[in-house]
């Protein structure tokens, strides 16, 4: 009955329903359907239960399922499953599926190689257009999408990609030769698969053909597996603004956040703690004057604040490729600039409320000087800190909002409790 | 000779570098080359130089390029321009194109039809594969695409869908009717764009049919147009957290990011006053025991950092759709344990470092309550404040960093300075 109920439904949603039972029981229902019939569905379910479900299937109905799934997805799956369980599933394809697939395995994580399929539409450029549909109409079935077409010479070099519109528009007796496209675009199958999806935007691409050093055609990467790309790149960076990992989710287990969070907090601790000790060695200023106790959090959270406002348009405008190799210093110059003029501006502010509050104009006078520091600081590092780790080839987000708010608070302390320190006289004097 | 070079490039790429050039420059290149060949290009100019150039335009190529022009594209463009400009081109296009541009014009900002384009294929159900196929070769060239095609009756209701992909391996002489996927999915013309992005992520779709509240098809939205969408979505996402205008980039010159960026900083400043003022509440007992003022940013610092994680995990949950309506309760009970946990558990490594640092087992203990009690604050409104402005229609993101921060900066202070003063006489006396 549940067979039934999801009949109608489209994979994605059907999958959806199937997540909510055990993996023996989705191993049920496909072994009832069939592989063939399952596969649509199977494809949709979450990594977790698919690899789950596994183990629960006849070796007949697995040999069936895993050779009709496409390479890409194929090889995610295989790649999270154990050792053994991986050489029983090897064991059940033919020779040619387990060379593609251990192929597919070899490529790192992020790169093009490990987002392409293989099963995509090939032509010969010699072929009439009438042909060429003929073809297309056998390849179909197998292939992730016939909407484009690649042709490759006798080296399957990629020589040029003719759309499926582009064949159905022109005379039957033309070739293809004479309206494929030849300034091809392609990718590299180590590219990072990040600069993949900028491509694929920048070109409003279906589809984006993956070649080797060669030149010579490995896979392509679909519009649908950017979707997934540009959502978990946009998640990660988040993330990683905010000293979360990306295995963090709301409906991770309690105990599972608390172990993920913790050490990014113990990390935040330790620069806190810097922060912490710079204050303590103006212990004696504060005593004298305990006012600035109160002031010095303003100092530093504003600080804090236009810090994470450069990084946050740093590591965004990194992460869309808007910032070229040149022109990097002028990026930092710029933030520098902000944060000094909003230093000035909101410090014009934070000083007249000084002096409101405490009628004291040395005090007033300080707090413009120190908030105008620490804001030149938090701009000149919320650009400098994701440029540096991306020239060192790490993640331009990652720990970055730690390293500046720990700058912006240290710099905040330093900058107003410093120049009380050296203006204490004038201070006490005019409280 | 700028021409010769950018003939043989992508549209995008030509673009890219045709942006370089000056709006009259621009135009004059459209008029060299004429509206119909121009026109690819054309499109993928940004929205401010596209509407420059126009104005430098004659009459007649004016009123060919916006009448080639896609209407979705058309419409972004139009709805950008001064008033008297807009009378000018809507007097240019044919009654048809203009009354399609105006009906464009009606759909607010962020909802499907502000996205969708009206140039989709379109079948009838008693139409034959083979009479199918010659209808989309024919209306190929004006449509955004013909890889899905839409079909309706009558009255214009969406009734099937049925993709080139599945005319072409059909037998030519079995009905549309027969082939046509007919549990359609669709979303309605006023449903937020980034819930039409939601679902075309889920199911893989290469374009979404856009429907009005009768069931009639009024357009569709294209994975290109998604790809804008996320990206746009993510930045916004980004960009509110840490309390910047989406307008903010890095090439924004330094008065336009500084006028972008005060507001923020001074709202900022606003509820730093408040985190300032609690402070300024305990000045007795700071200046009684002045290791106080070193530690308390300890304990503000890190409940910031923490609840900047559960407002990170929340918003991005509630961006991708993750949370149900039912449920809402156990996220935020969800995030308050582990804010809860997470305060204990670093909350005794702060103890431990308090003791090292000073000796003093009643200021150790006062951290960690303190630290534990700001923690949960953390958790709690991390997670509440963004549900409880999507449950009053705004962005979860808007303003939610700012309302946390000041809290758990407040809360900090209120905690360690409220304890430490109940306690006041047992730390002076182990101090
Ligand atoms: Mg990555
Ligand atoms: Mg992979
Ligand atoms: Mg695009
Ligand atoms: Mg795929
Ligand atoms: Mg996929
Ligand atoms: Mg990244
Ligand atoms: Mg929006
Ligand atoms: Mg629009
Ligand atoms: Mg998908
Ligand atoms: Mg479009
Ligand atoms: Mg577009
Ligand atoms: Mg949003
Ligand atoms: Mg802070």
């Amino acid at each position: 009955s549940l067979l039934q109920s999801i009949e109608h439904l489209h994979p994605a949603d059907a999958a959806e329903k199937l997540a909510q039972l055990t993996p023996q029981e989705v191993a049920r229902c496909v072994e009832i359907i069939g592989a063939e019939r399952a596969l649509a569905v199977f494809e949709f379910l979450p990594f977790e239960i698919q690899k789950e479900a596994l183990s629960f299937l006849g070796r007949e109905t697995l040999g069936r399922l895993i050779t009709l799934m496409r390479p890409d997805e194929r090889a995610d799956l295989v790649e999270e499953l154990d050792e053994s369980f991986r050489e029983r599933l090897l064991s059940l394809l033919i020779q040619a599926e387990r060379q593609n697939l251990l192929k597919l395995l070899t490529y790192p994580e992020d790169s093009a190689g490990a987002y392409m399929t293989t099963d995509y539409a090939l032509l010969r450029a010699h072929t009439s257009v009438r042909q060429a549909l003929d073809e297309l109409r056998l390849q179909a079935p197998k292939k992730e999408t016939i909407y484009y077409a690649y042709v490759v010479d006798a080296h399957r070099r990629l020589i040029g990609i003719v759309s499926l519109r582009d064949l159905i528009m022109a005379r039957p007796d033309s070739l293809v030769d004479d309206i494929m496209y030849r300034n091809v675009i392609s990718v590299h199958v180590d590219q990072d698969i990040e600069e993949v999806a900028q491509e694929m935007v920048h070109y409003d691409f279906l589809a984006m053909p993956v070649v080797d050093g060669e030149g010579r055609l490995v896979g392509i990467i679909t519009y649908d597996d950017i979707f997934d790309v540009m959502t978990e790149a946009a998640t990660e960076d988040m993330y990683l603004l905010a000293n979360l990992d990306t295995d963090d989710k709301v409906t991770s287990s309690i105990p599972r956040s608390v172990k993920l969070r913790a050490p990014w907090l113990l990390v935040n601790l330790g620069t806190a703690l810097v922060a912490s000790y710079m204050v303590s060695l103006f212990s004696e200023t504060i005593s004298r004057f305990v006012v600035l106790a109160s002031l010095m959090p303003l100092v530093a959270g504003l600080g804090g604040n236009a810090g994470t406002q450069s990084l946050t348009v740093v590591v965004r405008a990194l992460a869309l490729g808007e910032i070229k190799t040149k022109g990097t210093w002028k990026v930092v110059l710029r933030q520098a600039a902000v944060g000094w003029c909003n230093g000035a501006l909101c410090g014009l502010v934070l000083a007249l409320i000084t002096y409101a509050w405490h009628r004291n104009v040395w005090l007033a006078g300080i707090m413009w000087m120190a908030l105008i520091l620490n804001m030149i600081v938090a701009g000149t590092l919320g650009a400098l800190v994701p440029i540096a780790l991306r020239k060192l080839k790490l993640d331009p987000a990652l720990g970055s909002s730690i390293f500046v708010t720990a700058a912006t608070d240290t710099g905040g302390y330093f900058f107003l409790l410093g120049l009380a320190t050296l203006f204490l006289q004038e201070i006490v004097l005019h409280g």
